[in-house]
């Protein structure tokens, strides 16, 4: 039996979700029981996917990893969370034995992903990683093997393939409203401030493209449907202030897709810069304007003929903040239960990885 | 003496320049006369450059090449050229002798430019010519060459760089106002139909980066004040219906300058693309929004230190089509008059050329 996903929201506002799905197994046994998550790393991003999973139906909070004892029995205690299931990095295998957690959010910094995505999933947890998956495609191709060795799923939260603007976005491209399209225009930086972790290429692996132009390149490669043929790119540094000594500063690449499209982007951790991809079709454009957690906006313009009447769309995503973390945990909850592989899985991560050491060696530089 | 350009306006209005400037020679015996051009083709541009030349107070129409006797005897009349100062393509040469035409405005297709030209240097008059330049590096190097051995000005027609929008973007940036400049974006491209001049290689060169992404190419140029040290480009035909055989649809391409700033670029003749630029420094951003004859504008966003009040601009560019021409043409008959080497001269127009040669090779493209 295949539940589609509205089939298995109903089932689950019912309580029968977990006893109607197959796969669902042990971790089932309970039709009210939520998908547990145990949070690696208490940081920024942590608090945005916490919020996200208390406004989840589906899913909770049963674990936490940090190095701060005293932080994370703050967290337990407003989450709820029992003091037995927090963990320190050099116990956290000790999760094998929690009944509680059925999988892991990996929030650490980038160097980190591989080494807890690996020992999560050897400890028999489901494994949701952050953006980007690695800092080398070794590892991101280790991650996906122990997962698969552990019969364990991984996802990679990209979570703007979750949410209904960009989605959007993909379905007017799909449904050829923008004619043919020819060119894809996209930024992400913002200025970086001294002492941040991801100016450490140890943690971070690279520059402003590990963190924020990875989602220009994910959005070309989810808009098109198709995978970069070829790169040109250069990376610069600027400011010779200390903050640029071990990952570079600016970087710009432009890309071919088989079908003849081209793709120019830009990402920067040098200026605050709008942050955007724009779509340019034989019959219109359309935009989207942020990469952020909320006030998403679609604009298009295009016309089904030449010189028709233009059909002009700006729509606002007025969806706050968690919510894109509940639509993306939502889909890794609902593939644990089903058995299904994720929208985003392993591999995803795994060819934006390549794609930007690719991105890297364009620009003369070996990496990742 | 030498007069500031505020200087050499009063005296114009007085009807004082030519006696006053040096250089000026026989040609400014009367004080009353203006700089006479020549118009050689009589297509769209021609318009704008002859509505900018009647608003000037400084150059008049006096003389036009064109195939089609009919066509220039209405445009005589109207402008006042006699009709002994109308010429064919095949007798233009005979203007040596006409002492009412100082220099001509060559606005044919592209690929005509180097031929009329250095035809026109030959019969000792100045030369103010489209952009782009040439249809090769060689043509453009035979044209300053011809140019100089006939001791003729050479001029190439890079409007922006004479209004004070464009203007106004180079000197915030001089100023510092945003810091150290990281990267620039810049787009310009349209949807162009079957049939037109553009679409034909033997008389354009090439595709839109000719056209319209050359007016990107060198905004990066003067807004740095840097020569490009690399390109990375791609260059691909989407729609094969007939419009693209000879020439690309569609280039994309990033730039690295020798200070580190980074840009990437596209322009498109497959889709309706919106054109601009926009520079992101360490302080802040600016933006014009489009290359067009008018209706330019300046937006900015800039703080003087982190964290102080953002300095807000938004200003719009009122001036009408075709103060831009006047503009450029008062430059070029203000060179001729006081023997000044123009802003925007041949090698000007030559570097951009060899620019364009070089994005096409990174395209793996032979061409220019």
């Amino acid at each position: 039996m295949r539940l589609s996903r509205r089939e298995f929201s109903k089932l689950g506002a019912m309580g029968l979700a977990a006893q109607a799905l197959p796969g669902a197994g042990l971790q089932a046994q309970d039709g009210n029981r939520k998908v547990g998550y145990c949070v690696i790393g208490l940081g920024r991003i942590a608090n945005h996917f916490i919020g996200g999973v208390q406004a989840s139906s589906t899913s909770r909070i049963t674990g936490l990893v940090s190095g701060h004892r005293d932080k994370a029995e703050q967290f337990a205690a407003r989450l709820g969370v029992p003091k037995s299931s927090i963990y320190s990095y050099e116990d956290m295998d000790r999760m094998r034995d929690d009944k509680g957690i059925d999988a892991v959010y990996v929030a650490l910094p980038n160097s980190m992903h591989a080494e807890y995505t690996i020992r999560s999933a050897k400890a028999g947890k489901h494994v949701f990683c952050e953006k980007p998956m690695s800092t080398s495609v070794s590892d991101a191709e280790k991650m996906i093997a122990a997962c698969k060795d552990a019969n364990k799923k991984l996802m990679i939260a990209y979570r703007l393939q979750y949410e209904p603007t960009n989605l959007r976005a993909i379905e007017l491209i799909r449904q050829g409203a923008l004619g043919k399209v020819q060119v894809i225009e996209s930024a992400n930086g913002f200025y970086e401030n001294a002492g941040e972790w991801r100016l450490n290429k140890a943690l971070s692996g690279g520059g402003p493209l590990m963190d924020v132009g990875i989602y220009c390149l994910n959005a070309t490669r989810y808009l098109t449907g198709e995978e970069p043929q070829d790169f040109g790119a250069f990376v610069s540094t600027i400011d010779h202030d200390g903050r640029f000594d071990t990952v570079e500063e600016n970087t710009v690449w432009t890309t071919k897709f088989p079908s003849g499209i081209v793709a120019s982007c830009s990402t920067t951790y040098g200026a605050p810069m709008r942050s955007y991809y724009r779509v340019y079709g034989s019959k219109g454009w359309l935009e989207v304007g942020s990469f952020n957690y909320e006030g998403l906006r679609l604009q298009a313009n295009y016309r089904s003929e030449r010189g028709s009447p233009a059909t002009v769309l700006d729509e606002l995503n007025t969806e706050r903040d968690p919510k894109q973390f509940t639509r993306e945990t939502d889909h890794f909850t609902e593939c644990i239960l089903q058995n299904k592989t994720p929208k985003t899985p392993g591999e995803e991560g795994l060819r934006d990885m390549k794609c930007m050491q690719r991105i890297y060696k364009a620009a003369g530089v070996e990496a990742l």
